[in-house]
């Protein structure tokens, strides 16, 4: 396990967190569970293990997470997102892989909208605000934490790729293998989240009008 | 034939124009292909014709497709929608049905690019276009013309319908359905098209990565 990236949560113990750790924990994979309480992270982690008993898995604060793992995964709520990464910006560790979740939909009235950002993109304002030795990647923006959950059945749905560079993107392929039944797609640029986290929006309207709650996507005709 | 509705290509000599009316033909259903010229509305015909003998179509200019049809097909460029409403926009039938299936997307130095509109979206801005009593619905704006052109097979993917009203949409699924192995998804309001166009970018830079011509969309976990 020493050669292998620690890989760690920001955010484990939210829905979408929660249904990413259990996919890993659930491959094998260890994880650092990251909250901003220990005891909300000791939580999560206590619900995981009642899941998947042979769980590898280590709560901790927030910030401890960031400054220990070299793959970090960003699933917090897009409202916290910025004042998280203010927070422990310069916990960080210098050649670091952020792998971004969030979605900048908000509800009104109980409908949701999306929020329109000067960057374009929840991920792309995300990157301005990140120490330049921090690589971004973007993925399982489209994947609802309803089917992540669900471990006894495959995902069996596309993921959908992009980054600031390159070997972002080709790091954040390889972290989508761990998740089995899960294909990454490269969609290139980091200005591709522009369609991403809107299809999420479409996700989500999609689950109300057909009444369900894991609608994801699937792309057909690639090679 | 007398019951059923009309339904006419406005531009439909270009790639995805020709294939909408390649797959309906195919499927027995009569339409008029409507182009800028009488000679190229007849030569497209005359192609559907060598691939279809059977096909029930009838060339026509534009403003003849748009005064006869009570379900119309915009299959021009985006860049010359606006002039092609404008031009024709006393010709509509009250009541008539138009389908739109124009993407904002302009190529700078062979990169594909969101043309971002004030209204948010390509359909959104011919909404604000088109008489009022013409009702608006979008489809097959994320299917490729090179999927639709291969008659021999099935398309297997996705149609994502949004428009302007409830009866909008209806009537939408419904010329869906004359196109077999398309499954319609509604996605309710006009104001969705604002994501279905970015996925035809999405799909056109997948195209690219991937060296193929036919990347599209399904979506998993519906009912």
């Amino acid at each position: 396990m020493t050669d292998s990236p620690r890989i760690g949560l920001i955010g484990g113990t939210g829905r979408e967190g929660l249904g990413v750790a259990l996919r890993l924990v659930h491959a094998g994979v260890p994880v650092l569970l990251g909250s901003r309480s220990q005891d909300r992270a000791e939580a999560a982690a206590g619900s995981l293990r009642s899941r998947v008993p042979a769980a590898r898995v280590e709560p901790a604060e927030n910030g401890v997470v960031i400054a220990s793992s070299d793959i970090l995964v960003l699933s917090v709520q897009f409202a916290g997102a910025e004042a998280t990464i203010a927070e422990h910006r310069h916990r960080f560790r210098p050649g670091s892989l952020l792998i971004d979740l969030t979605v900048p939909v908000a509800f009104e009235g109980g409908r949701p909208r999306f929020v329109e950002l000067a960057e374009g993109s929840s991920a792309e304002h995300i990157r301005a605000r990140l120490p330049e030795s921090v690589a971004l990647g973007v993925a399982l923006k489209t994947i609802p934490a309803h089917a992540l959950a669900a471990i006894d059945r495959p995902l069996d749905c596309d993921d959908f790729i992009c980054g600031d560079t390159e070997d972002a993107r080709a790091r954040t392929l390889e972290f989508v293998r761990l998740i089995p039944g899960l294909r990454g797609v490269d969609c290139g640029a980091l200005d591709a989240a522009r369609v991403l986290e809107r299809m999420t929006l479409l996700a989500i309207t999609l689950n109300r009008r057909y009444k369900t709650q894991g609608a994801r996507f699937r792309v057909v005709g690639l090679p």
